[in-house]
């Protein structure tokens, strides 16, 4: 067997055992009855071990030399050994001990931050994020980098991206949004929120979702659609990518939107061809980008005035008493702006600066400049700064998310990010497709689908963030796309 | 590590990958969707894969034979090494390159069998089983056996079962079924039929099945219910043991009793300690045994009259059409004998004929007696024999069973041995409770599932099917059980 042929097959190795673990922690969370929990753990623990062994071995990494040299690839098996490369050396590079102690601590970290937010206690907390943050400095040592120790964890989640890059496109984005976030509550007119509360039964609601995932063209003859807690999409496999969802009985929002935002995600798995498993490519470029897929869905399609003209038949047929609602007031009240605690439940104008809060807080504990024992007042007072309101307790400012907990510092700009992506990206496919809303108006979803894989899901994790952001619009990456297309949009719906 | 710690670890690693497999197989018919086959073979293969050499792996052959030679062992360890070895050599005795080309044309006759039952003509069919019952007697060769080569085969269905002991079981039993069935038929009263037929909403359905598997005993946090296309229980692992089920529109009758006969299936996995798993016990003991939970659940309790006294007002508010429904129509209903050509569908007096039949075929097609091309004219002319029907094509006859095809010969003597096992179980079962129909009555299905914890569940695979009625009967296994039962039970029904 030639290299090449050897380097795909062992990939595919590691991508069966990766469809099982997938399935495995699909079931975990939708299927699997309580009782199944600690077998399960066990199973995982053992698959997740044996991929780890495949992703390491000598014989993975000298087909990736050989192949490094070599100038006579495609550009898809180009892109495999770069990224397969990449995330070789760094498994490589982490201590087999380090993992292990790592995963104990985090397990314990995870567990005292979940009583910690419960008790709505930093103090509870703090030495294990002491911890972590220690883990994640070594981690950052291990895997190297030549400027900011943060670029090295960054990399995990956005190849290419930078402390010192993020600074650059963060700075500009905050001068821009910190007045307009102002004037829209000072000057605005702001929308009727009520209109999309109510009392809803769960059974039509997972028809609605359905029925929206089908309207922006999500497969069903290769996906589902379960129930489960916290929402998310998972690959299971080519031509098997799936949805979750939860849904709140007194609002249509939450359920709606988050299918429609899961929805995003799952139309980039579902766009990759089924030769990217063999090359290690069946993931999206980066976090941010496949975010920048599901915001694409969720909020610049979904919440769009030319969708709920579209959609609003649709949602009478399911729901009656949205017969004679107008789709201006669907808009509306899908398009609320408004400061608040938790970054989970922000809308587009105010999410960012929850994740700049988190990014100065993160690059800070991670070079030293910041302590963990000042995080509640950082915490506080950067809420202030950005968003003009002040955590009441702990667990509705500096504990709310679990992320440190894991020790995953790093992930939070992916968040931002895909915001940003996705606006640079719908500078492009409005020039190439100059009659985008007149198509959403008219339910007709099939070029945009197209247009986003021929750009961006066909590609898998062939390019990086940057060469991708680049490809597709000719322009380097930056936040003005997005200032424009939120400055618009909310100028327009807060009549400014 | 000592060897019994070491032998157990083993189990348990090939018990995880199991666990993995039992849920790549349940999603698969459950909730995959369909562009996910292709993957999800070579997954479910690579994972088959790595269990087999798990299975026959030197390590685990020296571990056996020195624990064979241990007088410390406990019961349950002593039984694990028992059928673990056995298990062991039978796996060691097939040459690699047979169990590669028995599995390709065991597909290719799947595929054939398929394609020839849809145009009814066995013709097309011939050729491949011929290569199937090649197949089957070298595998017989390969294990080897005292007596006849079918003991070889039987083995693996039902451990310590022989060809001499199944016609000893079988002649007592087909002289006294077939004159009873004729006097059924001839002098019986046939009960009204009609009382389970009607228009019965999906939904609700389930909801019943639901509350009929509660009423059993079935424990929802350690299992599901989902839906499929062919009923199953499968193990995902400890604390998960999942109930597949299907229902028919206009008859209540196949969705409530496949319901219950899985559910027999289910409390038999749920009713094993979790250390059974790394004895690699955690089975039934047979096919057999497992069948007659199944078919006690389904039939002895869930078609007798006390059952359908308690269960009618709970019938009633699923479906408000049986408010005014007799128990006795109810259980009249649900208890027609009917000689027809489809075994799936046989009800329990002419169940076994139908086995009968398949059992004299297969031995003869082992033991060279009987030809592959005589089939069609030896089915029809045993139909006649013991059903006095005659399948008007192959479809309805000779071709209407998947096993064969699969080259799955000695299967069928176990949906009958269930029957006669349990028949036996519960004369042991009425002696020990007496009042089990007055506690049935009142809807206590307590003690029922306690007796058949301590004498059958709890012991997984630790008995071999004789030792196991012996153990909880007293006596040898035998067919007058369930002659007394059967003819009992249908002569007042039928009022003979």
């Amino acid at each position: 067997m030639d290299t090449i042929t050897a380097y795909k097959s062992h990939l595919t190795e590691i991508a069966k055992l990766g469809s099982a673990l997938s399935l495995l922690g699909w079931d975990q969370h939708t299927h699997m009855p309580k009782k199944g929990v600690a077998f399960r753990s066990q199973v995982i623990g053992k698959l997740t071990k044996m991929r780890f062994e495949l992703s390491v071995s000598d014989e993975l990494g000298s087909a990736i030399d050989e192949l490094e040299g070599r100038d006579d690839l495609s550009d898809l098996e180009r892109g495999s050994v770069r990224r397969v490369g990449k995330d070789f050396r760094r498994q490589k590079a982490v201590p087999p001990e380090f993992v292990e102690e790592f995963a104990v601590a985090r397990s314990n970290a995870q567990a005292a931050w979940a009583k910690a937010r419960e008790a709505s206690n930093f103090g509870d907390f703090e030495p294990h994020l002491e911890k972590m943050v220690g883990f994640a400095r070594r981690l950052a040592e291990y895997y190297g980098y030549d400027d900011h120790p943060y670029d090295a964890l960054l990399e995990g989640f956005e190849p290419g991206m930078t402390c010192a890059e993020l600074r650059r496109i963060i700075e500009p984005l905050r001068e821009q949004l910190v007045p307009f976030l102002a004037r829209l509550m000072k000057e605005g007119t702001r929308p009727d929120a009520s209109a999309l509360e109510g009392t809803f039964e769960l059974e039509t609601q997972r028809r609605l979702a359905r029925r929206a995932l089908e309207t922006i063209g999500y497969d069903f003859d290769a996906g589902a659609l379960d129930d489960v807690a916290h929402p998310f999409t998972t690959t299971i496999g080519p031509g098997d990518v799936r949805v979750t969802n939860r849904y709140a009985d007194l609002h249509l929002g939450p359920g709606f939107f988050a299918a429609l935002h899961e929805g995003g995600h799952a139309l980039y798995n579902q766009g990759m061809g089924d030769d990217l498993f063999a090359l290690g490519l069946a993931n999206g470029s980066s976090n941010g980008i496949h975010e920048s897929q599901s915001r694409m869905i969720e909020n610049q399609v979904g919440r769009s005035l030319p969708f709920w003209t579209f959609f609003q038949p649709i949602l009478a047929e399911h729901f009656p008493q949205f017969a004679q609602v107008r789709p201006e007031t669907l808009h509306g009240a899908a398009n609320i702006v408004e400061p608040s605690l938790i970054r989970v439940e922000a809308d587009e104008v105010t999410y960012n600066f929850h994740i700049m809060l988190r990014f100065e807080i993160e690059a800070g504990l991670i070079d030293g400049s910041i302590a963990v024992s000042d995080l509640p007042r950082l915490w506080n007072d950067g809420m202030e700064r950005y968003l003009g309101v002040t955590p009441p307790n702990d667990a509705l400012g500096v504990l709310q998310d679990v992320h440190w907990s894991m020790g995953a510092f790093g992930y939070f700009p992916s968040y931002m990010l895909g915001n940003l992506y996705a606006a640079q990206m719908l500078t492009t496919l409005r020039k190439d497709v100059p009659n985008l809303d007149e198509l959403i108006r008219s339910g007709e979803f099939g070029r945009l689908l197209s247009w986003l894989r021929k750009n961006v899901h066909q590609h898998g994790a062939a390019y990086e963030p940057k060469e991708l952001i680049e490809r597709i619009t000719g322009d380097p990456f930056d936040a003005s796309h997005f200032v424009r297309y939120v400055t618009e949009k909310y100028s327009r719906i807060y009549r400014l």
